[in-house]
């Protein structure tokens, strides 16, 4: 059985793309790095437990991917641009099998998004992975979460309610199964792209990952202001579209797990915004606006609208 | 019971010392940080296991003091200054006299040494403390392993064997127990001003965590150099002095958890270094030196001495 250096070595030294920010990487006590002359450092860390974040019977591989993707999500959400990551692995067994496909999902997302691993911790117990993942951004570029004003209208970058549809598949057989939700589960895409576009507009940004409506609270909160959400325009995937329309929205405001960017632009800036992102082919759905004189969020047909998040220290929806 | 955002903002979000460098804290998707110009990011991650790390009896504040203090140790051994953290606290439920004692002895080391928590995540699950420390250093003043030369001077920071002593007077009821080993177990003294001080002399250095021969033979193999020990300058503290010899020295050797550094001195500097050392009041133990013509480690009698480290997937020395 290998020592914890060479599982390091065997599983997660993987040659990187020529960086000179890397002044020491994995080996030493701790990485040395240089952050460009100008830009601000962006940290974020997330852990993510068999059982909590992932069904047990998620493939390591998808582990890999989604353990790193909601740290990048993170990024995405400020504005930042990936720089790196260090990786506490923590594991009942050594097993080369799991291993493998864990760092090639791993690995394959870091490439894409040219994020490197620079240091870590390997330990012996339950299946758990604290990823801390380092982004660059310019100061006035960083999207917080209080900025959002009046009149600014809500964006969201991708169809909301697959991954907990694909959650719901999973735990109930009976259910008609979507590849896709599954996909959007087990693989969400960091919106980094469109986060580091965004940083020219938005007044407030954040990633949904407790659900539309307890995510856009967080913004409202910070912001002192509310939502009005156009339900008719919340996008749907088409397999949502074809589900009983309470269901689809339940899936949709309150599910979670989407990795979606929620941010609010202002009114007179909408449409260089919009043209803005046609040029760059990517794609944004207005779902609502910013209204300061009601509190916490009501569908266009005046209807209030509660968030239900999750809490670990709960367990269930509250 | 309160929420996640509860829970960081009750036990976690402690007034900080003025810090201009930290642009947005706790409470956003990430936190946005200002590295100063000229100097070099450190960053390391550590995990922190019930039952691998420390006993399940330990005190919750010893447990929050000493998750910080093995990540202060690997940025001291770096020679960089302490600036700021995340938490990843996995728990298995919501304690406040937990909480409330963990909090107090993390936060009692990091306003101590002026670091900062900037952000987190908290889960519910088998006890996990994931701590990422992130400190700050002149470009040509990070202490790498690999600069080792022959005649250069061996030091270490304090007396070796003292944590290891104090695991086995609890592993061990009917071993004299002494209370000085125990706090050396529970409470290291990460060595953040020798470490910053070192920066200017050293060829080498790290940290001791597997014991010192398994720690020396890692500065050895990056260097590609020898060691020769002088087994009666090893220090040992009182305690260890009034063991029998063999077993004191197989502590201080192999034990591990001390948290000291080991470094190497040129020859041509020693004086200057061990004058300046005095100056500062601070204490360092000559304990041999390097020779480029012997493999490995060998004591000044001729004596090959063998690392014997600890190896979480193997569960015992090897």
């Amino acid at each position: 059985m290998p020592s914890e250096f060479d599982l390091i070595n065997t599983w997660f030294n993987w040659p990187n793309t020529a960086d000179s920010a890397v002044i020491t990487g994995i080996g030493d006590d701790a990485a040395a790095l240089a952050v460009p002359a100008g830009k601000q450092l962006i940290v974020t860390s997330d852990t993510f437990i068999a059982g909590v974040h992932f069904p047990h019977e998620t493939k390591p591989h998808a582990i890999g991917h989604k353990a790193l993707a909601v740290n990048l999500s993170d990024l995405a959400a400020m504005g930042a641009e990936p720089a790196w990551f260090t990786l506490a692995l923590t594991l009942p067994a050594y097993d080369e099998t799991w291993l493998g496909d864990f760092s090639l999902g791993l690995k394959t997302l870091a490439q894409h998004h040219n994020i490197q691993l620079i240091g870590g911790d390997t330990t012996r117990g339950a299946l758990s992975i604290t990823i801390t993942a380092m982004g660059l951004s310019l100061p006035e570029k960083a999207l917080l979460r209080s900025g959002a004003k009046h009149d600014d209208q809500l964006y969201v970058t991708g169809t909301l309610g697959d991954a907990a549809a694909g959650l719901a598949m999973l735990q109930q057989p009976l259910l008609t199964r979507y590849e896709s939700c599954i996909e959007q589960l087990d693989y969400p895409q960091p919106r980094v792209q469109h986060g580091r576009m965004i940083g020219d507009y938005a007044t407030s940004c954040l990633d949904i990952s407790d659900g539309l409506l307890a995510d856009l609270q967080h913004i409202l909160t910070a912001s002192k202001v509310g939502a009005v959400l156009d339900l008719v325009r919340i996008p749907l995937s088409k397999p949502l579209q074809h589900m009983d329309k309470k269901t689809a929205l339940r899936f949709a405001l309150s599910g979670g797990d989407d990795y979606e960017l929620l941010f609010s632009i202002p009114l007179e800036r909408q449409k260089e915004f919009e043209r803005h992102i046609q040029q760059q082919s990517l794609i944004c759905y207005g779902i609502g606006h910013i209204d300061q004189h009601i509190r916490g969020i009501i569908s266009s047909e005046q209807q209030p609208l509660t968030p239900k998040g999750y809490n670990h220290f709960i367990g269930t929806n509250h």
